[in-house]
């Protein structure tokens, strides 16, 4: 089976002209079918504030609220996503914009509110695969931004999932291969020691670092979902800096089932 | 060959909810192939306001600096094309959002400085139909805003143009016909008169109404476009409001060759 690769960029690659520069330089030159997803970075609060929203916070986490959404549809869709899109065609790379809505290619349930109300968030329900095939079946990159729809309904979605997501669905089709741009080498034994790259993860190995206390707070979501695209068929998951996916004799963290 | 059709709003529809939910079902249940394209409305001015940045106008023209570029990159490419796309979804019609960068469709070339520099405003030079055709093959709808590139840089391009530039560069795998919805039944022989439809315009009496003053400031520019359409082998160029492109009983201008 052919092999597509999904990579994600979150706010430390994106919010920073010259590193998002080299990436897509980087990313455009990669061969064979790909696909880019990316987070929105600090431009959403940044926009929120120039236009006197407030950003509403419940435990640490950001509600979307109706005029929440409409910054985050502008910065995301609209300057984010087009802007990759067209600096990828500059590097020649035949890049297709994409939310959740366009093609329906990512239907999403709106959070059910129990203790907190999250507003217009949403948790993927289901992938359609066939228009991004029949693009990357054209050589077409397609770009995701993170919201997906609801019979309409535009939500914000957590870019990480969207990507575990679209590599579990197409694993029918391709061997996928799952790339999270981390703003450190990989997974850390020690936090404070760049060095102690975890360079392999596996379901067996995982459980124990959990209960080691190894990966905790804010890592244990992005590993969960990690373990979750490893337990669908997905066949690697890499996590490190973007720059040592192209290198062979540098550390990162490969997760494998 | 089949009918491709094109259809072309603005603000009198984008900017009043009920008329562009009302345009929306509509236009999800016209058969056949289609293309949507639609302008700005008055929500980038409106942005711009909110975020403090100056609209600039040179002899009543808008010139598109980077930060107003930003802007309507937001609202054209995200906030607008992003929600109409979902309520086409919502529609069940399968809309896909472009700008002219995605897929590379829609090439542009920076409008050269003149007496004005108007800054990042393009003029198409070459529609990239193959990507397109794939999509409507497949029953997809694209949805295209108002921005088109240049080797990467975004460029704002005037939506009747975009939608003629379409309408054109499919003419030899489509018979084409473009649809451009206005706030009046059509193109008038009084302005003040809303029943004095001119009901049919073809190369011949077009330069006669020229002469005659009958079209003249602001439909001058829009009618050469739709002339331009239609010798190059577009089969029909419609105005009129959008509700009596349905219906057959009511006035509406057609322009052929």
């Amino acid at each position: 089976m052919e092999t597509l690769k999904i990579v994600k960029i979150g706010g430390n690659i994106i919010d920073d002209n010259e590193a998002l520069h080299a990436f897509l330089t980087m990313f455009a030159a990669l061969s064979g079918p790909k696909i880019l997803v990316h987070g929105g970075g600090r431009s959403a609060t940044k926009l929120a504030q120039q236009m006197g929203v407030d950003v509403k916070m419940t435990n640490g986490r950001r509600i979307t609220d109706k005029e929440t959404l409409d910054i985050i549809t502008m910065v995301y869709a609209g300057k984010i996503n087009t802007n990759i899109v067209a600096k990828l065609q500059a590097a020649e790379c035949n890049a297709l914009g994409f939310s959740g809505a366009d093609g329906n290619t990512m239907v999403s349930v709106k959070r059910p509110v129990k203790d907190i109300d999250f507003g217009f968030v949403g948790d993927v329900e289901k992938v359609n695969t066939k228009i991004l095939k029949v693009l990357l079946d054209q050589d077409v990159t397609p770009v995701f931004c993170a919201i997906t729809h609801e019979n309409g309904q535009l939500l914000n979605t957590n870019a990480d999932t969207i990507a575990s997501e679209l590599a579990i669905g197409f694993a029918k089709e391709f061997q996928t291969e799952l790339y999270y741009c981390f703003e450190k080498n990989g997974v850390l034994r020690d936090v404070d020691d760049d060095d102690s790259v975890i360079e392999n993860i596996s379901s067996s190995t995982y459980a124990k670092l959990v209960t080691d206390g190894v990966i905790s707070d804010g890592m244990l979501p992005k590993l969960d979902n990690c373990m979750y695209a490893v337990n669908n068929k997905v066949e690697k998951v890499c996590i490190g800096k973007w720059d040592t996916f192209m290198k062979t004799n540098t550390k990162l963290t490969t997760i494998r089932k």
